[in-house]
């Protein structure tokens, strides 16, 4: 009989499930509607009967799962985006299975996309490697040895919560202020951008906006706009400055960026290599960056990564 | 036949062999000077002489090495205080050995440090532990999943050499400026005093001094000098930062802080405490720090922890 492996990212709206040989292969890929009502408590059973649905559960060989918050040990603390608690996700699972046998895993969702990247993306067959997932917010997975690092209370990665910024001190979500997420995301560099127009007169085609998006701030910064240019090379300086700081601590062979963010490409890149050196010293000389390559489905092959 | 292990710390001065049974019990320990004339290419054969004239060369399952420079994969790439450049240790060593196998492992002394804690200090029994040595530098070693994190390049675990001071911007001897252990090393604490008795005219018994070490401002920090108190505050907040990007990174479950400043304590704990929550935010609220117990000794200790 054919086996499979399934890699289930969890997000707050939809859940993404894809259908994996033990190569790897993606074979399938399907949604589910996230069903938050009742503290989450339908999620699991919903995956259950859409995986049930579509396929024979004795050729599952084992079920790896993202979440969006903090993992250790198998053991999910809270996810407030799905309204759950403490979750022990494999033996909850299992009581669907039965009399079957999978091999469940779980890990955060930023985690395990840099698992993704590291399967089928462009980390393949990397086994040290650092992802920042630059959009809305920013979110990390550090891979040791093959192995993501979630840390003892679920905060290995948390690299959108380094304090980087002690100028302009904007509050993060976390509570804190000046947390990379609020100077390098996509809302932190508007944030910056909006900064930046208020504190000079300085021209800008920026001013022709009452609001604008990040990607606007990079196709202005790559078309000459001084003010823009100013603006995407601190975002990147803050960044090159985290990434220093993960560098001397795990060292890795790559990092890899992704999210909406990294979409800039080589031009982030650049602006990123021009600080980030500074930052490291002697240590490293030729750093390995690249930009992420599975997009949103990254979660999805990195969920599948921990049970391959 | 009784089956051994011995642990090698290699320094600039000195060579530290320990000799464990395979329990981890030390049974045996000596030094032999480090010969560093002619690109110290006399050490290895030094260590095996001294080891085969003490033991059975056939009775030693694992010898493992730390060395004072970058390693990755077994492979160091130079230890500007022995003369060495690019060294394969085993295979090196092996050349003496011949007709038995001996399982050799080499890793950064910093690094060994840590895994010495592990095996047989004060965080024994832990598989995910961060160590700050902060002595003349500051030097640190990560253990995650019970492994070393050596790096890439060997830069894994260059905590020393995380830019935290923004303010003083004192030069490193890594070339770079701010370096952590510019501003909270035994040196760095000297460093900032000076500055401080220089920078305000308010009163301190340390003005009675031309030369002092760390060791005395704790001890005036203790007794309730206000100059004194305010650098070991601050160099404690430089460490409490550090700790923090460290936590947000690879999220030990223990900090162990090592070398002659961790000599004040409780009271150095209690000074980064104060600032260490205020850096890591919601994602860990009962961090345990502990001061390290092997002292000198710990490298040795953690070398042998490589073949254990």
């Amino acid at each position: 009989m054919n086996e499979y492996i399934l890699g289930v990212d969890i997000g707050g709206t939809t859940i993404k499930i894809g259908q994996f040989d033990t190569n790897g292969t993606i074979l399938n890929k399907w949604d589910v509607p996230t069903d938050r009502s009742n503290n989450g408590s339908n999620i699991l059973k919903d995956i259950y009967t859409s995986i049930s649905t579509k396929l024979d559960i004795e050729s599952i060989r084992g079920i790896g799962f993202g979440v969006p918050g903090p993992v250790s040990n198998g053991i999910v603390f809270h996810c407030v985006n799905l309204g759950w608690g403490e979750k022990n996700v494999a033996e909850e699972f299992n009581h669907f299975i039965r009399d079957h046998y999978i091999e469940i895993k779980v890990s955060n969702d930023a985690n395990v996309a840099c698992a993704g990247e590291v399967y089928q993306g462009s980390a393949k067959g990397y086994k040290n490697v650092v992802l920042f997932t630059i959009g809305t917010g920013v979110g990390g997975g550090i891979l040791v040895n093959g192995e993501l690092v979630d840390g003892f209370t679920g905060a290995g990665g948390e690299l959108g919560h380094i304090i980087v910024d002690r100028k302009y001190q904007l509050p993060c979500n976390c509570g804190k202020k000046g947390c990379l997420e609020t100077v390098s995301s996509a809302t932190g560099i508007v944030n910056l951008a909006k900064l930046k127009l208020k504190q000079s007169t300085n021209p800008s085609l920026l001013r022709q906006f009452d609001n604008f998006s990040a990607k606007r701030v990079f196709d202005l910064a790559k078309s000459g706009d001084a003010l823009a240019l100013e603006v995407v090379d601190e975002a990147a300086d803050y960044l090159a400055y985290a990434m220093s700081l993960v560098t001397l601590t795990v060292n890795p062979e790559l990092f890899v960026l992704g999210g909406g963010v990294s979409n800039a490409g080589e031009f982030l890149l650049d602006h990123i290599k021009a600080h980030y050196y500074s930052y490291v010293g002697p240590f490293v000389k030729n750093q390995k960056m690249v930009i992420a390559s599975l997009g949103n489905d990254a979660g999805m092959f990195g969920a599948a990564y921990l049970v391959k």
